[in-house]
């Protein structure tokens, strides 16, 4: 599949390698197309992956991965622009931790709004997909860094395009029984404010090799 | 111990009762003494249990547990006394949500502070420790209704308060190794956000029987 990956952080890079590694065909986007963390990227990737602008990655994909800071993304998704994004699933998994918020951070919007939302209402005609976002971005791209059973969460409004996140997320080793949708658009409020319960396990474990797993 | 439960609803009938079966000296607490839900639950208790006032429940608590629902909170621990909590235990185990806040529900306060914290502010000489808001009551009182590994949480600044409390849940099944301390009051705001995230679950499962494992 053709993938636009924005973002050339740790969640961008990790992602965009495990898109390539499981066989799609990745451009990364950036500000800049001589951005240098993703030509250093780009340097270790097989031929069939690529770096541009935002909009040329936006253009390139049938899917689009925003893997930019949530401060900043709905800023990043207009430079990759409207027509670029119209109809395509477009998968979020940023947190919108608000820049130098002392500690705990805060979010922005929390509450009675979520960036996924937010996403949403601003490029109606993409079909926005919150995924990922409550774990490190190596356990994101590789569930089996570790042992047993541990989820991931969805949400979303269109159903054939998490289907697609779905077909995704199980190429990165993600057994569909683990993969759980939780509804629509709105659930991903809950899903943004785990940040602050995760950052908290984070704080006490010591590191951020971890997961959950939903016990029924 | 002597133990205040604060709230006649099914959280505080739960937890009363598993701390009446685990052993302890329980007084049920409501805003009226003739509460017609407490004067049941109480027919059901051994002959140490009673029930009271908010004030008498306090009163009569070396650990006061407030399981009223967290939009009558603070008015609940005002009709409590702050002199019957000063120096106390007091076990929050309430989620901030607004009434008839639509779906899904809002939380108040959010974002950059909790109830928990507001607790604390209000009766600085109370001992508060946020835990076991992130299920549902049965699976609160009674850890092994659901198989294998999950976990329960806490926040608060006083280590001993914690140390009372790890007790409490070691009483009421919680292997010590699954009661996680997230560190100070501040972390009862993720726990309290976690709710929604809890909804989101609730909803795609279609059942409240669940609780969730930290896998490292």
């Amino acid at each position: 599949m053709r993938i636009g990956v924005l973002g050339t952080g740790m969640v961008g890079q990790a992602l965009a390698s495990r898109l390539v590694e499981t066989g799609h065909d990745v451009v990364m986007g950036s500000r800049d197309a001589a951005n240098e963390k993703a030509a250093a990227w780009l340097a270790t990737q097989p031929e069939r992956a690529g770096t541009g602008t935002f909009a040329d990655a936006a253009a390139h994909g049938e899917v689009v991965l925003n893997a930019t800071g949530g401060a900043v993304t709905l800023d990043v998704l207009r430079l990759a622009g409207a027509d670029n994004l119209a109809g395509k699933v477009l998968i979020d998994v940023s947190n919108p931790m608000k820049p130098d918020s002392g500690f705990p951070p805060k979010l922005d919007p929390v509450g009675d709004d979520s960036l996924a939302e937010r996403i949403q209402r601003e490029f109606p005609t993409a079909r926005v997909v919150k995924t990922l976002n409550t774990m490190n971005c190596d356990v994101m791209a590789d569930p089996s860094l570790l042992p047993g059973e541990h989820d991931v969460f969805m949400a979303g409004e269109d159903a054939a395009a998490k289907e697609t996140v779905r077909s995704l997320l199980r190429g990165f080793g993600w057994p569909d029984a683990l993969i759980r949708d939780l509804g629509g658009i709105t659930a991903a409020r809950g899903l943004e404010m785990y940040l602050i319960f995760w950052i908290g396990l984070r704080v006490s474990l010591g590191h951020n090799a971890f997961n959950i797993h939903v016990v029924t």
